[in-house]
């Protein structure tokens, strides 16, 4: 019998209750689900974890093999100096699936042209206008290629866009022409129509995208952030915004969320706001990849998505 | 030096005379483009030819090498008698390439409620309303198989929809749920969330979309028509909306084209409107087709696509 902490704020364990109890029964590991503050921390043999949950120090569990974080995004726990258990970050297919769909129906949506075609329903014909480029003409750039990137990247590709991917060091994924490094950064915003970033928040994504980078985007790039707020210089963005050189984005990681209600992001008719969404953990899947890491773990198996902490991620 | 008149109507001349002359540099020919009434018919090697354009009699064209049809139908060109040339129906990648576009682009937009996002702009952060169900738990059904309907169908299942197809006749194709006759039809559509059409304009489709049919759909189902505007009984539509039973519907393709100014699909709510643009070939990949079959010409090669004038087609 191991004892698994499940150490998520406690509005979420309705939801996870069912799915990891059976996810873990089908790995054949007997295992207790006990929640913060039920046991002693030195019994506990591993910890189901989000950052939003009541554990901030890792000391007193002495016994435990690993973290398994709930979320794609370790940054909130991978500086914690009480941490010296190994850290899982989550890999959650139904996140994965999310992100693709968000990215896929945003980049479509501007591709497309959706916002103006929900706007024209005044009775005027616009065909000789109306018909949007091909997808094999629209240039969209990810920013980003680990698991998530790449996947999304890939579906991209299937539907027939031009995609640049861009990442820190070099990838070599096919159909997707991949850049890296800092000149690289700088080749793939100049082609970049549609840019998407799903870069992770570390300390050289921070502002990455400032006023800078972002006179590097051809005029009217649309750009779609569903990676970290961080990423992006805010006033640099809006005066992007004000100037045309940005034609829209599309937000759904912010530096303070809930996004501020006064936020000029809001108001602003070039931005759309959407509420962190597009990498929501779906409890079904990520309680499949938390019951591998533990039987893993049992096995003496190395753990899947372990985080490197002089990396970050 | 060859010489390829243009025979399209003058509006479409800015469109395609980029793509045009590249796609013929691009084959190493060298080529000049005229118009009608400014060269010799007795000295054009090829005709470029749409129904819209101004020639009609092909008689004085004695040195032509072939008629080269910008759209995919011949039934306006066929049967003309002082056409002695081979005819040559255009076979677009653009435009399947576009239709895919399109119906994933919406499709996605239903799924992920593009139009509640665009709408909540209002400083009021939904996240815990805000994420939407996976592509995997949402029925999308097809009607149409044929290579449009299949290749927009593979799409949708490779986005991770559950996607039902429906066609006249019996159909199977991996990935995809396939029903067929009446009786499958009823129970397509009893499980559209999300309903598809790009169905034919036959006798057998006419108002195939009536209140009938319309009362077997999912409460609040979205319906897609980038098809023919002769599948939907419109009244029953309009009546279906207002109840409710019909969520929304997204129309391309209409009885009266441009749809009249005061038709009532354009001020209603749960409606929107496209200018029939779905199925629109694409100057780009047409120039392709037509200057790959002028190369054909050239080098004595079979044409691409020519027409069987004694079955029509």
């Amino acid at each position: 019998m191991i004892r698994i902490l499940f150490a998520d704020k406690p509005e979420n364990r309705p939801r996870y209750e069912g799915p990891l109890t059976r996810a873990i029964a089908q790995t054949g590991i007997v295992a207790e689900i006990v929640q913060p503050g039920e046991t002693d921390p030195a019994s506990v043999d591993y910890i189901v974890y989000s950052p939003q949950g009541p554990v901030q120090d890792f000391t007193p569990f002495t016994r435990a093999k690993a973290v398994l974080n709930l979320w794609a995004g370790v940054e909130r726990v991978v500086g914690n100096e009480t941490l010296t258990q190994p850290l899982c970050r989550m890999v959650d297919l139904g996140l994965e699936r999310g992100m693709v769909e968000y990215v896929t129906g945003h980049v479509l949506r501007y591709h497309l042209g959706l916002d103006a075609t929900l706007a024209a329903q005044d009775g005027v014909w616009r065909h000789d206008t109306g018909v949007p480029p091909l997808a094999r003409d629209r240039s969209v750039v990810m920013l980003g290629l680990g698991a998530l990137g790449r996947t999304c990247a890939e579906a991209l590709a299937g539907l027939g866009f031009k995609v640049t991917g861009w990442s820190r060091t070099p990838k070599d994924i096919s159909g997707i022409d991949c850049l890296s490094g800092p000149d690289g950064l700088h080749a793939a915003l100049a082609r970049a129509e549609i840019l998407v970033s799903i870069l992770p928040d570390t300390p050289g994504t921070t502002n990455l995208l400032n006023s800078e980078t972002l006179a590097l985007l051809p005029e009217g790039a649309r750009i779609i952030n569903p990676g970290r707020g961080t990423l992006i210089d805010d006033d640099a963005l809006l005066a992007a915004l004000d100037a045309g050189r940005v034609g829209h984005a599309t937000l759904d990681v912010f530096r303070v969320e809930p996004l501020p209600p006064e936020h000029p992001y809001w108001a602003h008719p070039k931005v759309t706001v959407t509420p962190h969404i597009a990498a929501e953990s779906r409890a079904e899947t990520a309680s499949e990849v938390v019951a591998e890491n533990i039987r893993r773990g049992e096995a003496g198996e190395p753990f899947l998505y372990l985080v490197d902490r002089s990396r970050g991620y």
